[in-house]
């Protein structure tokens, strides 16, 4: 069974003191729903967290998003709530305010934008978990100033947030997919292809990459970087390929897109100067007339696809509740 | 010397007779000149071409493009002209109207829009040869009625117009560099890097990877095809090789972006079924989950660049001679 919502201590303000023009928002994870109350100059009146259990089945998913977001909207701080920002991953169709797909949620199709709409009586903005973390990171994170960047969450997968012109772009809710760019490896994917960069650069494919070398059993990529410290040439040479490989895709990223600053968020991002010094100058080294982006950790962790949410939401009550 | 501008036969109403709210439309290319008057409706009231001679140097060059646009500023369907439009190849700061860098006409940082703005007295919009045709195509050609496209000008070297939301996106004049995306042939490029998709699969690659693998000097690209159909294995195997390398990067281009139609102009898109029928199933092969798009012909062949620059010109003058 679905973990029902229990709220996580938060500071929360008597409702007679609740700020007017505020927006919730609700980010779906993988394993966690991540919730907020949010002012309207941005800041977090109360953050609530949930834990999800997708292995009970999309409706349960469902459920607990709905139960999540109506808790949100009965919260003392959101009283004079305007509208609310849904950010789930998978595929999603922001037109129609679909929930095409989720691998990790097992959900198919599901109109949760109108669910969501008539369970808390607000306008509610659907958005692409990475997309919104992208939106959080331009408009307020680490590519903050950007016109054209890149937000790249390295985790089990990976993803990008396409910033172009300043806006985080949706392609019909497929763009973005640069774990899935082929890097030349021939390494298998999930997805059904090979080369694909997230079999080899994932942190999760650092973990696998690493025992299927040696046949030991690790705790993560952080475990495999650990390893390399202490001098395991196996942990050296996964740990290279992943970057190697991660150089590649941002080299196409690069001559197709031209960012001036490549975000990179996730667990592995923790990896620091391990991570960002090899891969900023493996990408100096792939690139000729292209111009060379500066590559910097994502400054607003995992709670970017929250507050991108909260962004989603804003942004709707700017455009006076229009679905764009 | 540069030939001097030499107008040609064109269909040229009486000056009493030219239409209200024209513009002016100038494309440079390689050793080509090509210009259009054309009115509110967007019909070509005039079309005007000039031989060019890059090796006669920079200042050639800027004189001749000048002349040109003047020209077309004095002609009689241009009598009621409000805006040129000004489509240059290689590197383009459409922000500050200069020309950065072009290999071919060997400029480097010219501010050709003042210098334009000043000798016709119009208001000029100054953008990208492959863009403006991406533009042309989108709004008027094989990618009407798409929100997501790429127009793909296979030549001497391949670029991409790459179309979001209905809009050719400019990247700070650096995006849509699809011909240096590595594809994994290890192929030296004249930029200086290794694998590059134009280094195995532009028109010029072809005819060059052909006589490199048997001795044989060819007439380019065409001619390769045709030995191709004699039953040559060596044209077999380098026609194939361009179309899997071609099919690489719009895979590469489909995860990231997500196109609903690719289009695919110069002289290479001459070949017809023999390059479309390949290329979609060597696509429909790499992709998975990623929306396979149709891969169909330019429909406004070499004239694309210059319609572009009239709907350029266009737009300016719908922003009221403001530069965006």
């Amino acid at each position: 069974m679905t973990t029902p919502p229990t709220t996580a201590p938060a500071d929360v303000p008597p409702p007679d003191a609740a700020p007017a023009d505020t927006v919730i928002a609700l980010d779906v994870g993988g394993s966690r729903l991540k919730g907020a109350v949010v002012d309207a100059g941005g800041t977090a009146a109360a953050t609530v967290e949930w834990r999800l259990t997708p292995e009970d089945g999309a409706d349960a998913v469902v459920t607990s998003v709905l139960s999540a977001l109506v808790n949100l909207r009965h919260h003392p701080a959101a009283a004079h709530a305007r509208a609310a920002g849904l950010a789930v991953p998978g595929l999603v169709d922001t037109t129609s305010g679909r929930a095409i797909w989720s691998e990790n949620l097992r959900w198919n199709d599901v109109p949760i934008r109108a669910l969501a709409e008539e369970r808390t009586g607000l306008p509610v903005a659907l958005g692409h978990d990475v997309r919104a973390g992208g939106l959080a990171e331009v408009r307020a994170g680490a590519a903050r100033g950007a016109d054209h960047a890149l937000v790249v969450p390295v985790g089990t997968g990976i993803a990008a947030a396409i910033v172009v012109d300043g806006m985080v772009i949706d392609g019909r809710g497929l763009a973005g997919e640069l774990g899935h760019v082929d890097v030349g490896y021939d390494e298998p994917c999930a997805c059904g292809a090979r080369g694909c960069t997230e079999a080899v650069a994932s942190a999760a494919a650092i973990a696998r990459r690493y025992t299927r070398r040696c046949g030991l059993a690790v705790d993560g990529a952080a475990d495999v970087l650990e390893r390399k410290h202490a001098g395991d040439p196996d942990a050296e040479a996964v740990w290279a390929e992943a970057i190697d490989a991660l150089s590649r895709a941002l080299a196409t990223a690069c001559s197709l897109l031209a960012p001036e600053v490549v975000v990179i968020g996730g667990g592995l991002a923790k990896a620091g100067a391990e991570l960002f010094d090899p891969l900023s100058d493996r990408l100096a080294g792939r690139l000729t007339f292209q111009d060379l982006p500066r590559i910097v950790p994502a400054a607003l962790g995992d709670r970017a696809g929250c507050i991108g949410a909260a962004m989603m939401a804003r942004d709707l009550v700017e455009r006076g509740g229009t679905h764009s």
